[in-house]
């Protein structure tokens, strides 16, 4: 036995990428080239259990070093810290990084800092999962509600949701949360897939992921559009053509549009009978996403991936913009800030269908959407997480889709940990992968 | 004469720290020990003339260096660009790094990346304002209203302004521009002062700077709120029974309140006649800022300094939040975007109010508020710019204030730089100052 209390006592960080960009998987209107990233942080402990915590922020190439610097900022607030505390209440940590003023000036609560508060603040979630041998979803589903209340931060909320709603909502949520969690286990929770609808593919390899995704037993597959409207309406006749008239068919513009060329494009494909446009214009303009879903009803609008804050969804919950609430589990600040997005969802009755995709956005927010159904929303009833096939090799605990559905994880912790092999090999610009490719340029450019 | 074109050959940075929170200067209710900061950025030309780029984000200790490490991110963008071709035309970077679509995940427009464009941009300005031998208010007065409007990035505005509403607003603003430079010259720009009013100060130090507040000819002052109700109210009958009942006084609460607690407080303090409330809750609240103004008129509110691009001033202007645009140059995208800001705020029929304060943020932000006089919105009634008389002599063309006036600025630029022995010595940790206080402190821990 120790004789102290187990501290964090190193806070290590990585920059991770892979060269996606080569094979234009994940290529949109916006982004035509990623390799997909990560700014990775591991804590490590004196603990005698030798559990770590692995949390990231997903990044699409340039600018990695940027985020992986803000991280490193954060390492004053996380050395020494005891471990039975922060695991015992991970607010107290919130509250300290999202109140160094100093920090929050470089936001307030937005883009790189914020992105890398999130990063370590599900790091201590992944090692809190851990330490209590449970999976983050059951970690949260199983915990009392008061307890919960206290991890959110409220500040600027209050207007749209108290801590005394959030409470009610937790309470009524715990109804039927066995029988929930039973029935998570047997069937998983629904997947939608956006494997065969990015921009960069073909026609054939479009016909023939969609009806893949189909026999994979999907029930919605996503088309990404926005470059050029005869093309999307090829590609989006194409697609339906082939799934047929039930199985659900969303768009997604990744923000190309201004508002007024949103409602028409969207109108455009509306014969095709999309699901949702997601992301039609700026993530920022909650007005603009009002406008254009009183224009483009039936369709529904979604977006969230982008959104930077939960101040930001009550707006949007409030404004009425939002059929659909995409949370990310890597963009705001970690699963606090997500269970505050989860509870305004639920107050405002729309449904929660996680952005993911990337690197390990699909291991995080699993947990976060099934969570959301045993314990907050109580069903998954047009409920569906995003699922992507890529990178999943590279986690010692990926996502497992069965049936067109996430199988619920099991193994302790917030499915977080990259393989080390994989960790060594795609670090940038050392590791073996960028070193070769790096010289290979080198040498390219000599000749 | 070079037989090549002029290129840009380094884009230098320097992580630039003044010890500001040791005597509580720039204390608010949000920021009790800021150590004001600039990542700093210098752009070398191989011109024969010799002249530079400078430009700076603004940040108050902590975290300065990811901010240094996001403009080195944009080197790529810079190097080898011809300064001909930059000069003429700079929108062309702006939608280079504004498009970079890895980079601009990590925003996107927003925090630390957006603060790195903005202090690059700001930087091109500079070299531009110097090269044509104008100050940069000057530069931006005289030139044609179609050039100027080349330089806005409409994205995410056509649904509030399009570039024709711009271009009709600037060919308006051109007429009895020379008498209005003419008098910008004989007069200056109204300035109010914020010196009196840090959170930090006791009531003597209030009394006292009050009083040479309206002695040195100034209209308007500003008190820092949020922190205590009682010493808020106190405060405020000091510094109103210093003043008298015809100057103003602002309050400022640094987004300290929820929405209700904003229109209570701001209530409480009505007896005082605040001439506005600043940043009453989150600068992302869009909707919270319009309840807010809707509930605590007469008193106006103010926001913008956190605000992080034109998207969200669209919509605090579209919802009727604000009574008083408070554009920041070190906060966005830089010159074009506050372009695309004063423009919205012209076609919206609101006056324009800069922050400034920090490091530098004056001696930039008087060119802004320069040019909106001379040729946008043509009227200083119910215009003022903030000053504070903090670190300005390490400035090589500190502002100059005159009877409550800001003096407008005759040396070409930007008024960007710095004088070499400042950057030398407040260099972090490195510089001298540093260095010997690092070195104290260690020796202070080890007695």
């Amino acid at each position: 036995m120790s004789p102290t209390p187990a501290r964090i006592i190193a806070v290590d960080t990585h920059d991770i990428r892979f060269p996606t960009s080569r094979e234009l998987d994940g290529s949109d209107a916006m982004n035509p080239d990623p390799d997909y990233s990560a700014a990775y942080v591991v804590l490590r402990t004196d603990a005698a259990d030798g559990h770590e915590g692995h949390g990231f922020a997903f990044t699409i190439g340039r600018g990695n070093e940027v985020q992986v610097a803000a991280i490193d900022a954060l390492r004053g607030h996380l050395i020494d810290r005891s471990v039975d505390d922060l695991c015992a209440d991970p607010s107290t940590l919130n509250r300290d990084l999202i109140g160094d003023s100093q920090l929050r000036w470089l936001g307030p609560e937005k883009g790189v800092m914020h992105m890398a508060i999130g990063a370590v603040v599900n790091a201590v979630w992944d090692l809190a999962g851990k330490r209590a041998g449970l999976p983050l979803w059951r970690l949260l589903a199983e915990a009392e509600p008061e307890w919960l209340v206290r991890q959110v931060d409220f500040r600027y909320l209050t207007d749209a949701l108290t801590p005394e709603e959030a409470l009610t909502l937790l309470r009524h949520g715990r109804q039927g949360a066995e029988q929930r969690t039973a029935r998570l286990l047997e069937r998983g929770y629904p997947a939608y897939t956006t494997s065969p609808g990015w921009l960069g593919y073909d026609d054939d390899k479009l016909t023939r992921l969609a009806a893949r995704a189909v026999a994979d037993g999907f029930r919605q597959i996503k088309l990404k559009v926005g470059a050029d409207l005869d093309d999307d309406i090829r590609r989006c006749r194409v697609a339906r053509s082939v799934i047929g008239p039930d199985v659900r068919m969303a768009v997604d513009a990744n923000q190309r549009w201004d508002v007024e060329e949103a409602i028409r494009w969207t109108k455009a494909l509306a014969e095709f009978d999309p699901y949702w446009i997601e992301e039609p214009t700026s993530p920022d303009d909650i007005l603009g996403h009002a406008a254009i879903r009183r224009a483009v009803a039936p369709v529904k609008v979604a977006t969230g991936e982008h959104v930077h804050n939960r101040i930001v969804f009550k707006q949007l919950l409030q404004a009425g913009a939002l059929d659909v609430v995409q949370i990310d589990a890597a963009r705001v600040g970690g699963v606090p800030e997500n269970l505050a997005i989860l509870l305004l969802a639920a107050k405002f009755g729309v449904p929660v269908c996680p952005h993911a995709g990337g690197v390990g956005l699909c291991e995080l927010v699993q947990h976060l959407s099934m969570f959301d159904y045993v314990a907050v929303a109580g069903t998954t009833e047009d409920r569906v997480i995003e699922y992507v096939d890529h990178l999943h090799a590279h986690f010692l605990d990926p996502v497992v889709i069965s049936e067109g559905h996430y199988t619920a994880p099991t193994a302790p912790g917030f499915s977080a940990a990259m393989r080390p092999e994989s960790l060594a090999r795609y670090t940038y610009p050392g590791g073996e992968f960028w070193a070769a490719d790096l010289d290979k340029q080198k040498k390219g450019r000599a000749a």
